[in-house]
């Protein structure tokens, strides 16, 4: 948390996007016999899978364990696990915005808080509890495309051929988001996190025009309750946008060196990540030698939280996932105040 | 080829990537009950797909037809269409480069000269023919991973566990490459063009270390037989270090502003692109409106060839793609001198 207002720390504090999942034998555990939504929705078995991989890895926070399109349930969307996420009835041209509820009751989103609260009590005081959903777009481009999509040619044919028709859908859907993350904070959460994992398909223009208002929206709201951390992936140009749009935090992925990236957003904001996860599938050498030219890149400056430029992955060892972490806490930098790098 | 050489040109030039495809009936009628392996080697059929695309959209140039991973056979990979393109015998962590054959013969792919001179003879002596090959990071992607990827595991893998043997393949694929490109200019081609279609998966160390060395030899032995477009898709963060690389032309993808790219690469650099290929899904006003988009951020410098940012797509309608082209012919920009924007 330190981290997040640029305040000066020990050692470079990490956390792993995904940290709590299928690569991690103590999940597979806790989540036998259980489909993936009945899992979710288990507030115990969820708890219990956040604060296992905390502990199991010795991060320096706990990620909610729940997943992004869940919130889309009590829009009206129909959710399939096959084993990716599908959506029954997904919204496209012809469709209007009748088609989609508004989210009036945050409760219905009730196991996820139910999980913070146990997530809460089981953390030691000092170990900061994210909480996350999807961006207006990430989740726009789920309910549009239905699934997996390479060209999200449903998703930008709506924005370009029914504009009026994706700023009502992205308005109901970042009320939605905004609801749903302070309902997090109240639970217990310190800080959230903005999933926009495939904006990156956009070029500036588009975005500008049919992301950042929604985004904004949703940051400006949500601030006041608790900070909120802004990644995006896919696309290193729309970083000032990126920024433009808010968070105490931006999130960056691999495909920009952290210099660069952090010189993009401003230094009067604090930066999260960026090793390539694919890293933690090389040698342990392999791995200590590209985290330190993550933590030399951020240069002691402070308000660098480390983490992957993406999620970890199925099959990745463990063993490899804990040595990263070693390395992080051994090698990071104890920075000073922002003040020194005036 | 003014363009290309960044000399006054009467409007914009213009060509559109995979404008030979499946969205054409005219190409659904010729490719009819061959394979698509038998097509592009079939070069009658295949010279005779360049030319009636280029005839029924009225573009500035034709691409040859033909695919990326073609050249992969004579190097000893099994190649399959499935129909996307599935390699039998994928070089993984384990393979040593005797595995892979070293190119002696490139008349090996005499079917692609073949259809270059057929081509050739067919088309006005005004239009310039575009030949193409994969780059050697692309092809070492499909050689590796053996089919569609999505987060390039075996690749990166490969590169970070071995990158000796990395480097290794790369050369030998760069050495096959530059062959196959000289060989097209000879065979009558004017222009040909590298696609980087993959290495956006990349942070910018990794493709300075793995790519940009045989990216860059491969165009320096090229560049004297005939003019280079070197065409990366996927990271703008790369655009320096791809300018780097060489090529008399860069071509960006839609993920950056034209005029932004453009600064990136150099003003002493032809640059080819950038539409996004969804917005031809779109209605022709929306269409019209993209397209002077573009124009309007190459603000008549000279050098810049129109193109999508990417390839045309199946299901796109034909008279959105002829459509584009009278626009861009239309509105495009009558340049001066370079020497004016000294």
């Amino acid at each position: 948390m330190k981290a997040v207002r640029r305040e000066p720390v020990d050692t470079t504090p990490l956390w792993i996007m995904r940290q709590a999942g299928r690569y991690l034998p103590e999940y597979q555990q806790i989540r036998k016999g259980k489909t993936f939504l009945e899992f979710c929705k288990n507030p115990d078995l969820a708890a219990e899978a956040t604060l296992s991989a905390r502990e199991v890895l010795g991060v320096d926070a706990a990620i909610l364990f729940a997943d992004l399109p869940t919130i889309l349930e009590p829009l009206g969307f129909g959710l399939d696990y096959q084993p990716g996420p599908v959506i029954d009835n997904p919204f496209r041209i012809g469709s209007t915005i009748d088609d989609v509820r508004e989210l009036e009751d945050v409760g219905e989103m009730g196991y996820v808080f139910d999980t913070v609260r146990k997530v809460r009590k089981g953390l030691p005081d000092d170990i900061p509890l994210i909480g996350f959903a999807g961006s207006p777009f990430t989740l726009a481009s789920y309910a549009i495309e239905g699934s997996g999509s390479k060209h999200y040619i449903h998703v930008k044919t709506l924005m370009y051929s029914a504009p009026e028709l994706w700023h009502e859908f992205s308005s109901r859907l970042a009320r939605a988001i905004t609801k749903y993350l302070i309902a997090q904070l109240n639970a217990g959460c310190q800080c959230v996190q903005l999933f926009d994992s495939w904006a990156g398909c956009l070029g500036p223009n588009d975005y500008r025009e049919f992301v950042l208002p929604h985004l904004k929206s949703v940051i400006e709201q949500v601030s006041p309750h608790g900070p909120v951390i802004n990644f995006l992936t896919g696309n290193p140009a729309l970083l000032p946008l990126c920024a433009e749009a808010g968070g105490e935090v931006i999130g960056l992925d691999w495909r920009v060196d952290l210099a660069d990236g952090w010189k993009m957003v401003g230094h009067d904001r604090a930066v999260q990540g960026n090793l390539e996860p694919v890293v933690l599938f090389a040698e342990l050498p392999t791995i200590e030698a590209r985290a330190k030219a993550v933590l030399d890149a951020a240069a002691g400056r402070p308000g660098h939280i480390f983490n992957l430029g993406h999620g970890v992955m199925p099959g990745m060892n463990p063993d490899h996932v804990k040595a990263l972490v070693e390395i992080v806490h051994e090698h990071g930098s104890k920075t000073n105040a922002a003040s020194d790098f005036a």
